[in-house]
Parts: C-alpha cells; structure tokens; sequence
C-alpha cells in the first residue's frame, strides 16, 4: 500500500510527525478489508490495539511516497500480532513496529471470526 | 479558552497547518458545554457544521498560546451562526471564521433544546 | 484524486471530521505537484490559504472512498482562487469550498512564478 | 498535565484514536520546556522519537480530561528514556509508554545540552 506524505503529516521539524506512521500503519490495516470490498468494523466485531513495539529508524519527509506492508506473525483465538514496515525508496528502511491486536464485539473480547483470518491471511 | 500549537499541529512550512484553527475552534465551542460538566452530545442531540467562512489573517508558530474566542451573532429555531476568533500576544487576531452549525437529533434536522441554549448564551 | 475515509478521519459522531475535508482539498492541491514529478514548495515558494468558503452538504463515512476535483476559477499576479469539491458514489457532492491561495516567497508575497501556473492549468 | 478528549481526537469505534495517545505524551514532552517560558528547540537542538514500547489498557472516550504524567527513566549522552503515563479519573491508568529519544543538533547526534537537562529534570 502506498501513502503519500503531505502538509498535514509533517510537524515543526520538517519531518513527518512520530505518531502518523502508527496512522500510516492502521490505513494498511483497514485497507486489507476495503481493498476486498469489506470492512474491518462487520456486526460490531473490530480491532482494538493493545500493544505496540516500534522503531524509527529515519524520517520520511514531504512529498515522500512511502510503501506500508504487512505480514501476520501470529494468530491467537482472540488476538493477532503484526509486523509492519515503513519503506521509501530513497532510504530503504524508515520504520517498523510488532503490534498486538485484539478483537472486540462490542465491548467484549471475542474469538476472531473465521471470515476476518480468510481476509487477513489473504492480503497481509 | 487557551490552547497551545504543538508539533502535531505545524507543518512543513513550519506554520500552524491550516485547517487546525477549524479543530481549535471546534474545540472551544465543545468546551463550552465541558467547562459546564456536560457534553455538546445529549440525547442524540448534537451539531454538526453547515457553512465555513474563513479568514486566515497570520500565522500561529509552534510554542504559540492562542486564544479562541466565541460569539453567537444569531440563534435560528434549528441552526446557530457564530463568530470566532483567534489571537495571539504577538500578532492579535490570526484567524477568525464565520461557522453555521445545524442541530440534529440522531441524523435528522432538530430544534435546538433549551438547555443547549442556555449553556450557549451563558458562555460564549 | 481518490481519498479514502480512515478511522483517523472518523470523529465521535461516526462521520468525517469536518475540517478533514480542509485536508483532503489541500491534499489533491500538492498532489497536482507531486504527480507531475515536482513538489508545490520550489526555491521558497508555496501557497498559503488566505480565505475559505465552504459548504457542508453531506457527511462522508468510515471507508468511503471520495473524489476531490479542483478547478481553478482565477489567477491574479500573486493569489488564485480555487473551486473543490467532494465527491462519494452514494451521495454525490458532500463538500465544495471556494478558496483564496496566496503565493509567498520565503514569508514575502510574490507574484506565481510561471513555473507553477503551467503545473496548475494543465492539471487542474 | 491534563489534555481533554474532542471530537477530533475520537474514531469511528467511539474511543480515542490510537495514535493519540502518543500525541498526548508528545504535548506533555514540549510543555515541560513550554511551561518554563524555553522551547524543545533551541539552536537547533532537538529530541526526535527512537523507539516506543506501549500499552493500551483502557479507551479514553469523547469529553474525558485525562493527566500526563512524565518520569525520566536514565539519561545517557545523546538520549533519554521516559515513562510516560496517561490516566482518567473514572478508570485510572489507560496508556503506559516507554519511549526513547535521541537529541539533534540539525540532522545530527549530539549530547543533550546541559539547559536542556536542568529543565527535564526540574519538571519531569
């Protein structure tokens, strides 16, 4: 998926503002479901984070068409952990994060229903 | 109401980004009904914007204190039109904006409650 | 341009924040740079927002997928005014706002170099 | 520190956007030198985000007031590590990061200047 860097994502420094990659990182997220003509939000199931271990390894900076990809490292009945990177093509590398997701119906947790695993396993 | 310009809220020219001023007047109006101990939502009652007009007269800077002011310029039986207004020390007013705000109930057209107007007139 | 409606964009009401649209707007105007392989700040030049007009017409939702067209109404020596509009499948027009861009070099008006008039008429 | 919840800071599920929190801490970080009448930038210095280990263990929802609470884990010469707390009245601790900053002079490393520690230490 790729996302382009605008006014509105870089700060004061010149350089895209810290948290806007975990945005960065959940626009992939949601985009696995739209991208199939789905949503990440059917019959009051959704994914809620719950932990996040991230990197930043160099800026991404205005202008900048930065690449999100996302693999799956583990499904649990409840819960899912991702690795997503954050690439431009001038530098390769620009950020990384493991994050813990748990799934939600309602307010509850509730096992991930098979129908999200066949979305995720598919695009991710 | 004071609200400080953060990282968050400048961009790549190192001005506060342009449509943060319609977020911190947003905020103040919300505020009016907070500093009161209740909420802009009630009873599926809420507002929401109709008709922007904006002036951007100077720049906030990161680090600025700014203040947003609020006046009601006319209460119609279902929408409200208020003037507000940003300032800093420095430069005095920076922005100021002309703001139609519809009243629904849920998703449909409502007549603004009493007890909205009476938290409105007394603040703003 | 095609934009689609994250959760970051979502407020408490269940619909797209109203000063989203600001950005969206401001997006398809770099993006006119950027796709042509330029970028709207060169040599210390680049448009500020000076005066918006803006209609609210309908709400955009959680995964919409909207279209921002521009259209430029009026060059004079140092400003251009801009007609955008947003756009969904369901609902057709949802935004359109007249805006006012001021050109500054470093923080002096200046007059649009030519450079930038060719990216803007053949793009928008 | 305390940061109220608004609409902006709200998604489409109801709570605060993920991502915000980190916005919350990042305002709590700059008001430590803001409140001092300094900035986080001085002659160039600065802190940029390295690495961020976070918790998400309850939602803050639309009109919350939540505190920032900030705790300086170790310094060393070019970085810094920080523990930092965001808590609601209602259901006490709700984010809980660690977070590793490293300072620059520019585009480069450098020790964090001795100014720079006297005002973490006194506020943090």
């Amino acid at each position: 998926m790729k996302i382009r860097v605008y006014y509105e994502d870089v700060d004061a420094g010149g350089i895209c503002y810290h948290s806007k990659y975990l945005n960065f990182c959940e626009r992939a997220r949601s985009e696995l479901f739209f991208s199939q003509k789905t949503s990440p939000i059917q019959d009051d199931y959704h994914f809620v984070v719950k932990h996040i271990d991230a990197d930043f390894l160099a800026p991404a900076v205005f202008g900048d068409e930065v690449t999100v990809s996302t693999t799956i490292l583990e499904f649990k009945g409840a819960s899912l952990t991702m690795l997503q990177e954050i690439k431009n093509e001038k530098d390769g590398l620009l950020f990384q994060m493991k994050v813990l997701l748990v799934c939600l119906k309602g307010t509850t947790i509730a096992k991930i229903p098979e129908t999200y695993k066949i979305i995720l396993i598919k695009d991710a």
